[in-house]
């Protein structure tokens, strides 16, 4: 039974993908139909690099999913779903520049400053995150203005100072700072880096289906939960796996002297915690009364914290 | 009477200047009234340095000046203003850094990477870059979900892949190209990099107004010249003035061998084409048919042409 749902994830997460990378690709073309501006060959060929790279495509499909739930079938959520993916490819191409975690490799593949250089690449993520907000203010987004500027806004939260970039800032201070940080100052760091733009895969889906009140209540705690799980599992894999596995550089935490729940508390704590996230999104589905609808946001709960890449 | 219009226009510059900046404080203070999201101080400074340090503030000018036309006062007018500036902040934190623009003053003080680190300035220009369609979205813009959507979708429009991050691309490589640009590539470069922003001011001055398509039409003219305008006379600045003037390096383009309407042509000719562009902007001005209201306007024009830093 277990087997047979993670199949079915599996299958529906490729099915999003697929979709996600043939809207990605149009959106990135030479030129776009209803879209006159002139598009600079070499930044654009950079955005391409970024952002049609393969990648597992976790945050749109988490949209999809729960747009889903609420009755929007994917081709209706795809535009939301892009917009965020979008927000995530920026973000991996300024992390991985010099002045920030400088890695030269992603997904098997050199990182954009490597494949062109480093102003381009800085450009490349700005235009990538600039095109984001253009395409969730699209009407292909939803017909309803009040719908997609609520999306707009909640995706700049979750992008912002308050969210990714601000996590990124704890992060590169937390490696420097004279006090490794403590439980609770590690769990907002990651919530902000990580668990903002996964949250508000989940919240997005909301928006765009609607949710009432007891439903996006419930949403919200799962989407806080798969964000959680997801980031304990990316510690554990960095301390577990193989650069060749990756696609990326691992063991970069304890090289840094990172904290992580990881480094605080070993494996062992860390799987324990993950599985209690896991248990606390399973816990808020149910809440939320979706019925069987929500199998596969469940599996998904499982397959985050139980992912080998 | 000219003098008089300039003293005029002077008075209403520093007043949205100081309303921009107030609003500014406001958005980047360490806690904001109904924003309950952590703000990593470190990050939040870098952002103050970079959009509190003074400038002449012309795009929300322009923007505020534009809906004022169109009987919009300027404290409704504030939001999408501000909205526009955290824009071209964000661009001048990005421009200046090392793999880009290498410049380590601005306004007479040190860059943001100079005051904080390259990482932070990377981050700082995202989150300002964020913010700003955070701040468009939000319903102080406009009560009308509609008119705050079109105005999110013009801004990121004139900031992207199309716009301005793609203007400063097309910069970037006519560093090394092998063929100077010709007169068609500077124009279409200076109309990406530094026009886009500004005629965005008109533009969105114009959705804010309600403006008709006639009114649309002629301010879009307007806003082109004036952004090629100000371009031109940015130019002739970087050639004759000096770094104590500008606050910033000098004579950067001829020591980058960049070509420009000035390299091209000379400083005589330069001035004629800019005059030109602030004949046309006061031509689009008259054909409005906007009156003696767009008597500021029009000395915005002249003053954009002729202005010494």
């Amino acid at each position: 039974m277990r087997e047979t749902q993670q199949a079915a994830l599996a299958q529906a997460m490729t099915e999003a993908a697929s979709l996600v990378e043939r809207r990605l690709d149009e959106l990135l073309s030479p030129a776009v139909r209803g879209h006159e501006q002139a598009r600079p060959a070499r930044l654009l060929a950079a955005m391409r690099h970024a952002a049609l790279s393969g990648g597992k495509r976790i945050r749109p499909f988490v949209l999809i999913e729960t747009s889903g739930l609420l009755g929007v079938d994917a081709a209706r959520a795809l535009n939301a779903a892009v917009a965020l993916e979008l927000v995530h490819c920026y973000s991996l191409v300024h992390d991985d520049l010099p002045a920030m975690d400088d890695d030269d490799v992603r997904r098997g593949r050199p990182t954009v400053h490597r494949a062109y250089d480093e102003a381009t690449a800085i450009l490349a993520g700005d235009a990538l995150l600039t095109m984001a907000f253009e395409v969730m203010a699209d009407v292909a987004t939803d017909a309803d203005a009040g719908v997609r500027i609520a999306l707009v806004a909640a995706l700049a939260r979750a992008s912002g100072l308050g969210g990714m970039a601000g996590g990124q800032a704890l992060d590169l201070a937390a490696e420097t700072a004279t006090e490794p940080l403590d439980d609770a100052a590690i769990r907002q760091l990651q919530a902000m880096k990580t668990g903002a733009l996964l949250a508000f895969g989940v919240m997005g889906g909301a928006i765009l289906g609607r949710a009432s009140p007891e439903q996006s209540s419930a949403l919200a705690t799962y989407g806080a939960a798969l964000g959680a799980a997801f980031q304990i599992a990316d510690d554990i894999l960095d301390a577990t796996s193989s650069a060749a596995k990756l696609g990326k550089k691992a063991g970069k935490d304890a090289a840094r002297n990172k904290a992580t729940l990881v480094s605080r508390h070993g494996l062992a704590s860390a799987r324990a915690l993950c599985q209690q996230q896991v248990e606390v999104a399973l816990a808020a589905l149910e809440r939320g009364g979706f019925g069987p609808k929500a199998a596969r946001l469940a599996s998904l709960a499982s397959f985050v914290a139980e992912r080998e890449t």
